[in-house]
């Protein structure tokens, strides 16, 4: 007979996982997990106040959570593990462009613009006008006509779509297809850093330090292209001051990107533009 | 600059983690966490699939939680984590009695009964009726009065009085307090064997595996006196066969206990049982 002591009840535990799960993945995922989080636990000599304390905390962590507010994923992200996921899963050559977090705020079928079109719900005076402009090409340096390009972004003041409420208008998202030479250009605004939210148990978790909740601001593109894997991506201002403290740790080097400052005019989409506006010009290298 | 590597992105969160925390505990046990989440992710290269589900089998357990539910504590039961936790702080002599799950179905508040008494909610023809006696000392053998003796066990249809709807009567759990000479005396039904709940995430893992659900029938104890640190344990039949197969490991050697069958007739406390009856000595020994 063998009952539980302190000494075998991790091997106990974690074998009767590894034996009775009726396939070999869960086997291996939660005999793997009854380890660490036992190792955790003796490692630091967890007390049963504080293990109690941390399941309260769990079930908030998913009494928050619904369709459009996912704190486990925050938690994930802020931990460093989404980016650490991310990272082990790609196998790109350096060529390619880098691939980072989707984010919590993907919005899919968004509406077509032409090229050099705006992207929906950016008014003429809204925050600083961007140019964004590239080719779509393949690891052999041709071209790919066709990419879907799906781009969004936070507005002037802050805020994704997907944080307004149900049948808001479309802000700040966009889908534009690649021309015969690869080139895709649209009209946006300079993406603004924001804070990740801080109104649950991720935020309890940040009260507890001095880690900063403000992303640095960013661009998200997801392009496809027929018989390329798709790139899931966002850009980043290499002015920012915020790409080392980003509390999801997204930030790469191949990702940031130089906005320059342009005097007001004619914009290269052809839009007379009134005031200051900056254009960037940004590459997509698929696999 | 330092932005994540695969190389650098374990080390970068749990280096943020514990720079960061504005006190050394919060420090050490996110730092920890960090590496361990890490490590497991990348020990079993975690795909963002399963990750993803894992989540939103995270957000399902706390969602299911409530007062009287604790979904995160049955899943650290059946992945041995309490039972560790138990073990972890348990530094009593070997003379000493041991301790065990407190389980969640401790209802605080018991009524009193008297030496000899019956647990309230058992009627005559109630299962298999038991006597259970024995003596609170402390290590040094000497007999301690006025012990508090909290007992609670579900009934001989299985059910814990905490499962039965608000308002209900009184079910299977009294205080009783030891005599001068340290002794005690209950009347009450032999306890069954029972699933845990199985209608949550926690079953959906289950369903995975072919690791019993069922706990050897049991009754629990907290056990009070002045001076002593407070006994939280519970003792099963040694004749069980569900014991090693625990599925929150909460048997123990020292925790078997001998239930002995009696002819039908005087029970030790007086009462007249017309059918065979069991009785179980059982001392305490606190530190």
């Amino acid at each position: 007979m063998s009952y539980a002591t302190l000494q075998n009840i991790t091997e106990l535990s974690a074998s009767r996982w590894q034996e009775q799960a009726k396939d070999p993945r869960t086997a291996q995922l939660m005999s793997s997990l009854v380890r660490h989080l036992h190792e955790f636990a003796r490692e630091n000599a967890l007390s049963m106040e504080e293990w109690f304390e941390a399941t309260e905390w769990l079930s908030r962590t998913g009494q928050i959570t619904n369709d459009t507010r996912k704190e486990f994923i925050l938690l994930s992200d802020v931990l460093g593990l989404s980016m650490m996921l991310e990272l082990l899963h790609d196998s790109k050559p350096d060529e390619a462009t880098q691939n980072t977090l989707l984010g919590p705020f993907y919005i899919p079928g968004s509406p077509e613009i032409p090229y050099g079109g705006r992207l929906p719900g950016i008014g003429d005076d809204d925050g600083i006008p961007l140019i964004l402009s590239g080719t779509v090409r393949g690891l052999d340096g041709e071209p790919i006509a066709g990419a879907t390009i799906d781009v969004w972004q936070n507005d002037h003041t802050g805020i994704y779509e997907a944080q307004m409420p149900e049948g808001s208008p479309v802000l700040c998202r966009a889908i534009q297809h690649s021309r015969d030479d690869g080139s895709y250009m649209f009209r946006t605004v300079m993406p603004v850093d924001y804070s990740i939210p801080t109104d649950g148990p991720v935020g309890e978790l940040f009260a507890k330090t001095d880690i900063s909740d403000v992303r640095p601001a960013h661009i998200h593109f997801k392009v496809g292209a027929e018989g390329h894997p798709t790139l899931v991506t966002h850009i980043f201002d290499r002015q920012s001051t915020r790409l080392e403290s980003d509390p999801v740790f997204g930030a790469r080097d191949g990702l940031l990107v130089d906005f320059i400052e342009q005097e007001a005019g004619t914009a290269p989409n052809g839009d007379a533009i009134d005031r200051p506006y900056r254009v960037a010009t940004l590459d997509f290298a698929l696999v």
